[in-house]
């Protein structure tokens, strides 16, 4: 276990996780569509929600806790709805099933709400509500978690970091895609600096008492993520808490095991929920995605203060990083590449044969 | 037009709203209707969004930019979604069309998206998403609106406030009520900071070189607001935006007019949109109202940092604030005071006949 980085082409990482999860016994349709759930996110360049959780979904689908035969089914539905039980599947198949029901009944239906229990850690909530948008449909996905973030005012955590993404499709521009803890920052982000060493603004945790600090090396065990914007963000994390948990009849709070703590033959039992909408039903398809065009050229143009050379919509970041990922090799970090070379000897693969 | 406050009970406020816009020539039930969208802002302690807007929305009325006799309808439809043509009508008038429709498709789809084009400024987005709470449904409620809030990095407005709203029903408490704008806070708190020369955070708004400012004299004109949670309300915003203006065909950023600036005798194409799911497709309607009412005692329960009596979940500051309201008279402060005065004189009231 090094702190060195790693350095790889993007086919390469996909190849890895790939070989990984068929080693650990998944399918090779499933391993196929989990290892581009992972790689996709290392080539949008967030790099907490790709590879790095490698190691933690071979754990869970050699523990049992994640079953790697278990197979997400409809409990009960309706022509614009359904309720899914992901029979504690691997998260992102789950998330790929829920999705995929909510696409196809919305191209029927116009909107469809999907909402899933006994689901797991989905990794970047972004990659179900990109499906949508690649099928010209608005997109938006979100799944509860165990508590770490506060409400203002509390000490303690009470809600999860829920995170919340949509897509949205265009045509000349990719599509516009949000993916965010409803905390004021994911809580990778601070595992992240806890590893690296590195100090965090003092408006991300808050300690035992209640109040900010800047230690990292604090959470999550004496420290709990703030909201995002405040009160905003922990009201749009109990709606999220409703859709997936509350509605779906899946584990909320405290009932949600962390999916990382957990015993890797426990599942976690967290809800999740889709949602699709297709503009078509409301006028030409071509209409709406030339309004979306016109509307990030508008944004594209803003005048920009001092210093910031382009307004930016969200997914931009990710897809010029995507783009980038094609022509140069992908540079894992530290933390990253240590959970690569751990996800390596769990399967017994050699780092050297991908490089 | 003086500095004093105002004080008369509920019901009172609410026969003045409802009588002025009478005089005007609103239809008795549309008076009724748009009367208590307002008086329930007050009676909430929304103090930004219920009376104060009545000066505004009469001289719409009376100036044809709001149709007296506009009739919001539906264009096209299916099951589980509807388009609404507000008809350029009185915003709340539209508000109450739009979610009614909602509510019931999602009595039998389960789910419903109405969206809607040719709307104008609703007021409080909450009362349209309460509409569905209050008969056991979640409800959603968003608009757009002239952009006040800059993206991060920008040095001017892109997008509006873009109000974003949802209500949870429970069964033993109140529902879950959020209704808040996507700025870190919305323009009508630094309006009434304005008026009432009080300072404001560094925080709620940037000048023309896009860095933080606290003179709240500077905006409209030469101020923009910030967005909550910088890129993450930006991003809501953008969603609000695609959901109300570009899946509607309502204007879209700049294409939307102010209501206050614009002549009182032009329409502000905005656009809407209203969600409405119904929890008893997915099981039993009381599990789901058991599983939010346990849900809001967890929270009311969280340990408190030194000087907070209770966790709050959304809605409660606004529920207790009704409650009184049927006790005490409300206590209208000078900003509000002043334009309870000025429609009393448009509208040829006497204020004295209500106190």
């Amino acid at each position: 276990m090094t702190q060195d980085t790693l350095t790889l082409p993007a086919p390469a990482l996909r190849r890895f996780i790939y070989d990984a999860f068929v080693v650990v016994g998944l399918a090779a349709a499933d391993a196929e569509t989990a290892a581009d759930v992972l790689a996709t996110a290392d080539e949008f360049g967030v790099t907490t929600h790709g590879v790095k959780l490698l190691p933690g979904y071979l754990r869970r689908l050699q523990g049992g806790g994640a079953k790697l035969h278990g197979r997400p089914h409809v409990i009960r539905e309706g022509p614009a709805w359904a309720l899914v039980d992901g029979d504690s599947a691997l998260g992102v198949l789950i998330g790929v099933f829920g999705m995929q029901a909510a696409i196809a009944k919305a191209r029927s239906a116009g909107i469809a709400f999907v909402g899933v229990r006994n689901s797991g850690h989905f990794a970047a909530a972004g990659y179900y509500s990109l499906m949508a948008a690649k099928t010209g449909l608005i997109g938006i996905s979100v799944a509860n978690d165990t508590p770490s973030v506060i409400a203002p005012g509390a000490r303690k955590a009470v809600v999860g970091t829920n995170p919340f993404s949509y897509a949205i499709p265009a045509s000349r521009h990719p599509p516009i895609l949000l993916d965010m803890a409803l905390s004021t920052v994911a809580g990778g982000k601070v595992y992240q600096a806890r590893v690296l060493g590195q100090p965090i603004p003092d408006n991300w945790i808050v300690g035992l008492d209640g109040l900010p600090t800047t230690q990292a090396e604090l959470y999550p065990e004496q420290a709990a993520l703030t909201p995002a914007g405040g009160y905003k963000g922990f009201g749009l994390a109990l709606l999220v808490e409703t859709l997936a948990g509350l509605l779906t009849g899946a584990a909320v709070t405290f009932g949600v095991a962390s999916w990382m703590a957990v015993g890797a033959d426990q599942p976690t039992r967290h809800g999740a929920a889709f949602i699709a909408i297709d503009p078509a039903v409301f006028g030409p398809r071509y209409e709406f995605l030339e309004r979306v065009d016109a509307l990030i050229d508008e944004i594209h143009a803003a005048p920009t203060v001092a210093g910031v050379e382009r307004i930016l919509v969200p997914g931009d970041r990710e897809f010029e990083h995507q783009q980038r990922a094609q022509r140069e090799p992908l540079v894992l970090f530290a933390d990253v590449a240590q959970n690569v070379r751990l996800a390596a000897e769990m399967a017994g693969l050699q780092i050297g044969d991908y490089l």
